[in-house]
């Protein structure tokens, strides 16, 4: 009898990460930088994989790679092995290969949260999920009762359902371990059963557009574990929101190819957090996920046309739980994923988390805004017991996206600009290091410097004659450091993102009948907020000319917003009642915001000498 | 650039079956009949595939066969395509295959039910899915809510989850519908939303060991649509439980090559009953399933390890819900399953189906027995409201099973046996054609005859001189008709089955302290049980010698049962205390089991003249 061959052409090659314990394929034609991105595997890469900042340093073990840049011509000579270290982004598998990250571009496991005021230790604990250590009695012939009978019977708390997952382990395990046994019940429901002891651990996300954070945590003592930040690999289909909408509508099988993106980074997240600690995924019972709208639409595999086009419906805004296995997440089969409420279409369910970690500073009868500035920004007003909230799509410049010079908060990343008196033009860079480019809290406040000092005018145009001014392709630039110009075409961008979260801000006022003095705190989250300088940003109009105190810069309150999900059934309950409450205002059908936009685009009158440099 | 190739071996054909709109994927080495069982094809097969009753009858419409004798050394010539018909079980393919099976070896579809009493028409209904026609308001800007909170809005009853898969049609169809459709609430879930008025189906499934009977149900009216019957494909692995057991256990992978082949026969039915009154899949959103303790296991993915060695543990034997799509069942995505809870690790959901069906024959005070006869047999006493269940590992051979000239109730079965006094011995068949074998019922009736005549005595020897008595093989044996023969091996098989059947009887009743006489009513439930004929039962040993009005003969029950569970919350809720309040005995924890069998095994003294042959 003859067998019959079937041919399938996989053009994919498997790269091992051992440090890592990760095994990944790579699609043919990637670089090693891009392959590791998508599958979440933890490289540093300041400039994003563009070849520039040299951090995605590894070692090829085994097998062979190749230079990206050797085309579609590439002989056996341009392939190399064991050569020692090269750069991630610059060079393509050639076949298997077994990769060594080196040190320094290996991304750091639990990083430093930004403190928010609200300390994990002190995040309020109601655990939804409640392990119980039971030694099973004996099943005999007189009285032979199912095994989930007898766990029944040992637990002595009422048992409404069986995860299949869990009543699969069952048996098996009550074999191994002599009859003892740790079960977990989650509103009833036996989702676990492990060895005795066996700690629960949640995993809570924070499902960015850019990047993607994630926490481990003990779920029984509420103790954060370990934290992690990776790049959602969805940026391959485009670093902005509208980008990957506009691919998922046009794919053949909508948004498949971003839902998967979305959940191997958060696979990645768990592997990853759970092999620095030790644990295993198996570990992990309980997930929490926050994201914007359309995150959350993608990762639940939900339709997100709707969402690109007015009036920008989204399908569903109550929070979301499921059987994490059901959206195909590699944790405990029997664990539960909550996703977080959202308010709108473009208000989320990490803007919901960031309301539920600072609620603390905006509950006390002030009126309080609450923003989280990023590619879109989300801010909520609180008055009168009243929450208002819009969506501004503010662009990626703020953050130092589609600026020629922009990149990441990373070494080399100008973070300070001052001008003296004789034109003489100084810069700090992160890290002290030459300086590569501009991150968004640098774009902030040379702009506020350059307005200051006149190079640029109250329209936004830079001065035709002055010491830091060039031409660059015909056009004027400023020169900040050797090879980093802010160009007059960067300026009108961030003009534009300033002006949208300004007009965002009036009109908010508006609708609420007040006045910007009335403002009593103004609470920025997000991890871009936390490093702007707030007298930069009120000296070029993006935010209102009030006191600095009336400031607070809390960091990635949606990062805690999520923790508190996880750890707690009173924080869903309360963030279900925030998203559900509060008033969602769609700017664009608002008569007048796009003559307030327009007046927005401008700078302030310069300032008076009362404000001093810092 | 180099594509690399990936070769995978993949011994594998593809079969097509027009008329049933099904393809299927043949494993090599396998005939037509085979494959075709194993997916669920419904080809009639009255042997089993064994070649000797020429019902499987197909037409290679394209592509080519070889004959299943040809061996390893087939060559060329012996592969042959185009013929006209052929034996589906005596071919196996040599690639692709189009194949068109004679209309008389298409198993029919709505097949006639044996009448339990309780006609369909008036099964309790209490349905557990609602559903609702809504036209939902249109989006605006100034009013941007979600879609499902619009029909949220317009459903007037409270929602308090959104199924993931109807979220994700939520968006298209409201785009596509003008804004009207048609949700489905189990509940408070909306689990799906289809066109206006598009009907609900249900689908209920008797799973059991040797053959899997569907029937797809209007959820609205409760009214039956099509039922169909197919062979379990598990048989692949043994006909009988343990066998399938031990398989389960010694695979590398417990038990999932038979929990795939139940689910194939479950998805098999759901396509070819919506097929059959042209409804797809998708219109299926709920179904219920009744199977043994061992088929529960099987379809769920538990383990069955503890099932097939002292004291006979189930793993769980409450009721479960699942989403069906959990479960790898391919009916509407937002569907659930219900399965039925067991009593023990022997009475499964098919018994609890079957007491739930004839409850109102067995509740009216009187004290009862239900039994279902199978390979295994479930018998349930009711007396004085206690609910007592014993499971009896009775074998196939009432069934015709093992027993050398064995069939199924097919054409050519003998179904009974007369002897005249003179010595002749006549027989009557299924359909009135040659006697090809011996289906059970047949079974019963040659040993009845066979003892009342004085051919078998009353310890089940055959006597040494008489005409009808041959020796075959060294050992004596009946010829009932050329080529049929009841063997002293297939006497003794029949022996030990009645023997297994009523020593649990008699225990029972030592249980509840009663006498033979005071059971009230005798239900015989199961296919095979409808046609016994009960005097030969009684004069056999197989059943108590009680008035023939006492017993009652009601069919398929079980199939009703799961019925009456898809169509009512009601009847969920009774099957659950008849599983929950049920005393299951392990008969061999029993003192005096073994005894009472030894007794058992022979027959009854010769019974007087008062009987009459019927």
């Amino acid at each position: 009898m003859i067998t019959p061959i079937a041919v399938s052409i996989l053009a994919s090659y498997t790269l091992r990460f051992t440090q890592l314990d990760r095994e990944i394929s790579a699609q043919s034609g990637e670089s090693l930088f891009q392959s590791a991105r998508r599958h979440g595997v933890r490289i540093v890469g300041a400039c994003g994989g563009r070849g520039t900042c040299g951090t995605c340093v590894v070692h090829v073990a085994e097998g062979s790679v190749e230079r990206v840049d050797a085309g579609f011509d590439a002989t056996a000579e341009d392939a190399f092995s064991g050569k020692k270290w090269v750069r991630a982004c610059q060079v393509r598998p050639c076949g298997d290969c077994r990769i060594e990250v080196a040190p320094r571009s290996l991304a750091v496991v639990v990083r430093a949260e930004i403190d928010t005021g609200a300390d994990d230790e002190r995040l309020p604990l109601d655990p939804t999920i409640s392990n119980h250590d039971l030694v099973l009695a004996e099943a005999t012939l007189a009285d032979p009762l199912s095994d989930a009978d007898r766990l029944r019977q040992a637990i002595g708390v009422p048992v409404l359902a069986f995860d299949l997952a869990a009543a699969r382990r069952l048996p098996g395990l009550l074999h191994e371990q002599s009859r003892a046994l740790r079960a977990r019940l989650r509103y009833g429901e036996v989702i676990d059963v492990a060895t005795s002891g066996r700690h629960a651990l949640g995993l809570a996300v924070d499902l960015g557009t850019t990047n993607v954070a994630g926490f481990l945590v003990d779920l029984e003592s509420g103790v954060r574990l370990a934290g992690l930040g990776i790049e959602n690999p969805q940026a391959a289909w485009g670093a902005d929101l509208i980008s990957r909408i506009n691919y998922a509508i046009g794919g053949a099988v909508p948004a498949n190819e971003l839902r998967e993106a979305a959940l191997e980074a958060i696979n990645a997240l768990a592997h990853d957090l759970c092999y620095a600690i030790g644990a295993t995924r198996h570990d992990i019972v309980d997930v929490s996920v926050c994201g914007n709208t359309a995150m959350h639409h993608l990762l639940l595999g939900l339709p997100v046309r709707q969402l690109g086009r007015a009036p920008f419906v989204a399908a569903i805004r109550e929070g979301i739980d499921a059987k994490a296995r059901d959206l195909g997440l590699a944790v405990n089969p029997g664990a539960w994923i909550h996703i977080a409420p959202s308010i709108g279409g473009f208000v989320g369910g990490d803007h919901v988390s960031a309301l539920l970690a600072t609620e603390s500073r905006w509950s006390e009868g002030r009126t309080s805004l609450v923003m989280d500035i990023g590619t879109n920004t989300e801010i909520s007003l609180i008055h009168a017991g009243i929450l208002r909230s819009v969506s501004s799509p503010s662009g990626p410049a703020l953050e130092g996206g589609h600026i020629s010079c922009g990149m990441r908060a990373a070494e080399g990343a100008i973070e300070r600009v001052t001008l003296a008196a004789d034109g003489a033009l100084a810069v700090r860079t992160i890290g002290n290091c030459e300086p590569v480019g501009l991150c968004g809290s640098g774009v902030l406040d040379a702009l506020a410097t350059l307005h200051r000092s006149g190079v640029i005018d109250v329209r936004g145009r830079i001065a035709e004659h002055h010491p830091v001014v060039v031409q660059h392709q015909g056009k004027r630039a400023v020169q900040l450091a050797p090879g980093v110009l802010l160009t007059q075409h960067d300026v009108r961008a961030v003009q534009l993102a300033k002006a949208a979260i300004r007009t965002a801000v009036d009109m908010l006022l508006v609708e609420a009948g007040l006045d910007t003095w009335q403002i009593d705190r103004i609470i920025i989250a997000g991890s871009f907020g936390a490093y702007i300088d707030i007298e930069s940003g009120i000296e070029i109009g993006l935010f209102p000319d009030l006191p600095r105190e009336r400031y607070d810069q809390v960091g990635n309150a949606a990062g805690v917003g999520v923790r508190m999900l996880l750890i707690s059934g009173a924080a869903r309950q309360r963030a279900r009642e925030l998203a559900a409450s509060s008033r969602y205002i769609e700017l664009s059908s608002r008569s007048g915001f796009q003559k307030r936009f327009l007046h927005n685009i401008g700078f302030p009158v310069p300032p008076t000498s009362s404000r001093t440099l810092k």
